[in-house]
């Protein structure tokens, strides 16, 4: 039609090949969210377990996703350099893949939050940064996972000295601030009997989603639900699960609360940087 | 920390200033979707009313919105041209975008497929278009409403010649094949009594939601749900409505199945296009 | 060959459709290279109208130029908001517009600087700017001439108490520091007998190059030299005025010291904003 | 002033961070340029040493530049990766590398062509391509230096029919369609007893200009001239020297003309890649 010029404004975008791509996304004012749908606090293993469900769906979907770490209300994304998802246009890898976590994350709410009813829909932004070396993509995921450490001690602390301390928010600020991270383990060793180094790793590393591959014969289904060690074999979606069978070939997604800082991890899994 | 500098890797993206923004958005693979989901041929009012909600979700959260255009699995939004949401970073307002939408698509799926449970999580990709002047931005709309009525058109004759002519899908391309407007309108007149322009218009027209100013006062909670013509009054999502009060100054979102590439609409509407 | 991959590494950098054009260079370090060249003090006018032959030159190369400003050692260009010069590809017209303008500069500064050969090859900065108004368009040459106006006065004053008033320029800074306009009008006056409104305009007002379109018959050479107010009428290019009778319909450039700040010229050349 | 808004139209287009910058320029319309100024075919000494010198300019004003490769009318300067140079600005430094580099191809003209005045002022196209890792740059010169051999052995053959065989262009055209390389070497030898093998190295491999460190006592000057090969001791720019020698490290450029196709050159100057 004589309208149709309009489409030759939308300009290319298509992202520099042989680069490796990191999408992240985060909760849009999980601060809110997390008050409204009474998260547990510091860390609500339900809100964590279905990120982390979330992230697996979008691993399942997308093959070139080779890595992925989470915490509190966000993800990371690691796609293999030579991807050509979608061409790598980068709008439509940032929209698509934004959307399906967040279409996973409201259709699987009512499996974590049984008895919380969701208020309203929540909202996610994402981005993707580009990394030219594996070095980078290394001192990327260190990045966070080293944010996870400082926040998780900083929460334990904080929540330790108002939920146990009995003091207000306002108070164990005041008592935090200016704190070194000894000074935190001291606190909560001394005042509360909290050794820090035993709590649960998903909080103290956050969640590491690696596809790992899998022998000849397909796994048995429950091997393959999205999250390994929930006790009940929930069922994966119907359709996503024959979909699986049939044409992808089989991969499975591991979770793990481990180190990603150090050189063990990489060295193990060196093939996630490999294309 | 000493990983920090990967930050620097995330360039700026900001849009142009003073350019209008159309983001559009497309469900991903709805054909399938659709399918697996027994959607109406060729229009499934609940799909389409669902979609509504979804955008009018995304009209209330924000108010730089001015305008909407939907049809089929498709919706396009109009931002006034000086908007500095998101600081205009392309990135995050299409991904937050796309994700309250997809999120508010499955939140209230169940309202309007309440028998037809979701099989597994939808989703949708997102863009944004700059269009400098207001010219292009009429064009553009009247561009994706042109392809309405062409797809509607031939969706029409295509489903009466399947379900009520008892051709296969394959015969009714073929009898479709090369055939002009004109000939696609004797097909349903003289074979089905269909007199096309008597269709409802929400699926000549697709889906028009315009901002309108309210009067001081409040209007009623019910006139505020998202689709008015739906006949339970819905509560809007409990949250949402304090929130709406409370903050956002009260402009009301209409629903409209209306002609958007002659002039009358503009005209009637013309602070549209105005900052 | 097997290396031919390395080319899709160039990524498409059209610019948006139908949005004017700002190009502007600016000279690279000739704070130095005034110095070394013995630039009178403030304004050399050998040196300025070098800059205006070498913007005439990519005005006689490029129709789509419809205007230019330059002043001190920076010249801005527009273009017409359709052009499909280099399909709008942003590095081609900002790289090869910067780069016919230093040849042209390099090439016509004997003419100019007769007895003061070139001691080392100067260049110039260049980028493109994109504005969606006419108005964007105005203010921003508006911008331009407001700092020649600012710019031009401070510098009358500070080297007529250099040259005329035998203060060092450190004095000469302190004299002026914190000053307003009218103080600088009367330091001029009082002290040099110099009305500030008198000097050229071409000083006060910078050079404005307009297209304007020429009656049939073609103009007499001497007419279309870049300069028509050097004295010397001057052989323009052999090559270039053969190319420019047979290709290029006749258009001719004329130079202009005139306010662009208000409506008058705006008005008078209203065809420049226009497609 | 109230006209200082249209400076935000300027967006941002730093490049990725360590990223390897390859800049390629190329000499717009020289078709018609070597023409006018009846270069010798199908290769001009005196061009190809102008281009050398212009680009030797360059490498020692901008020291990020570790390595060149020039052909024909084009030249291609890898910055090294971790550059900062005009904060890794897109159009700052496509425009100011293409304007110093057609500078110096002007400013030196007369001294590659005494005899030749320029009959118009040249200019050079100008961008630059991110590669990621050192073998794409690696690929990238090959495929370079690959161009220069195929082109070079095809107007070698084309030259030799023509000057040589008497044929026009149209039949030399036709003699070489569809030939291979093979062919191509067997018609220069059995009818022109032209060993391609045995002409200039410059001509067959292009030149390479590489950065090399220089002992601590500064180098004699005339081993610093551009052209080392060219006959006259040619006095480097008086002001560029004084310069060179006062605030920059003592880096010397070498013009060599060998294979960068295989890996002997990459294993001698593998700094080269290096940070
Ligand atoms: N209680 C609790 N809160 C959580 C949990 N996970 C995330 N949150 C909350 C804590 C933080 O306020 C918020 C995440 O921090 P952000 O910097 O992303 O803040 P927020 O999402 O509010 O702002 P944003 O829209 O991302 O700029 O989500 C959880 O497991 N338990
Ligand atoms: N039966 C039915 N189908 C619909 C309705 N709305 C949308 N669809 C289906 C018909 C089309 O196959 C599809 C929309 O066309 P698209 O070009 O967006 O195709 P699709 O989404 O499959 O591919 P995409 O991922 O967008 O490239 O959705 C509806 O109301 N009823
Ligand atoms: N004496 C004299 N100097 C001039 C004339 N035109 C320009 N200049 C000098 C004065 C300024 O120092 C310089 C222009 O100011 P800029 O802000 O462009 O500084 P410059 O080019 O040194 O730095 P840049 O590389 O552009 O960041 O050129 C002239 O006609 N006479
Ligand atoms: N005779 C002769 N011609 C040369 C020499 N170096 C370059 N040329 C000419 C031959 C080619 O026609 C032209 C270079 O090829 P290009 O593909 O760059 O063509 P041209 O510059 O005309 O077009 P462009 O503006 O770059 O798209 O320059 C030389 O040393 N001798
Ligand atoms: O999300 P981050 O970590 O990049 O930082 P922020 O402060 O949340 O900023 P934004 O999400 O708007 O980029
Ligand atoms: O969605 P459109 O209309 O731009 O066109 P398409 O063929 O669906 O292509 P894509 O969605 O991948 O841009
Ligand atoms: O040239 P301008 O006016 O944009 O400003 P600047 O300070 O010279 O900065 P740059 O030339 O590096 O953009
Ligand atoms: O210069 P190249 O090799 O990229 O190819 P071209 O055909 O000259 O095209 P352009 O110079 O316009 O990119
Ligand atoms: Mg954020
Ligand atoms: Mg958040
Ligand atoms: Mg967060
Ligand atoms: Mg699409
Ligand atoms: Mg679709
Ligand atoms: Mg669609
Ligand atoms: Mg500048
Ligand atoms: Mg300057
Ligand atoms: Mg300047
Ligand atoms: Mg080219
Ligand atoms: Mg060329
Ligand atoms: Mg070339």
């Amino acid at each position: 039609s004589r309208f149709a010029y309009v489409k030759k404004f939308e300009l290319p975008d298509a992202l520099l090949p042989s680069t490796f791509m990191v999408f992240r996304l985060d909760g849009h004012s999980f601060h809110r969210f997390s008050d409204e749908h009474r998260f547990v606090k510091p860390n609500d293993l339900r809100a964590l377990e279905l990120m982390d469900h979330a992230a697996i769906t979008l691993m399942q979907e997308y093959k070139d996703i080779s890595l992925a770490f989470g915490e509190s209300d966000e993800y990371s994304f690691l796609l293999r350099k030579s991807t050509a998802l979608y061409n790598r246009r980068q709008s439509k890898i940032v929209s698509t893949l934004t959307s399906l976590f967040t279409s996973s994350y409201v259709f699987h709410w009512p499996k974590y939050f049984p008895d919380v009813p969701l208020r309203y829909p929540p909202s996610f932004d994402g981005r993707i940064v580009l990394y030219p070396s594996q070095q980078e993509v290394r001192d990327y995921f260190a990045w966070r996972q080293a944010d996870t450490h400082i926040n998780n001690l900083y929460n334990t602390a904080f929540w330790a000295l108002v939920q146990q301390g009995g003091q207000t928010t306002t108070e164990a600020h005041a008592t935090l601030k200016g704190t070194v991270s000894k000074e935190k383990h001291e606190i909560l060793f001394s005042r509360f009997e909290i050794n820090y180094d035993k709590i649960d790793a998903r909080y103290r590393k956050g969640s590491i989603l690696v596809r790992v591959e899998t022998p000849e014969e397909p796994a048995p289904e429950s091997s393959n639900t999205p999250t390994p060690n929930v006790k009940s074999t929930e069922p994966l979606d119907e359709t996503l699960k024959a979909k699986k069978k049939k044409a992808k070939n089989a991969t499975k997604v591991e979770l793990l609360h481990t180190d990603i800082i150090r050189d063990s991890f990489w060295e193990k899994y060196s093939y996630l940087l490999k294309d």
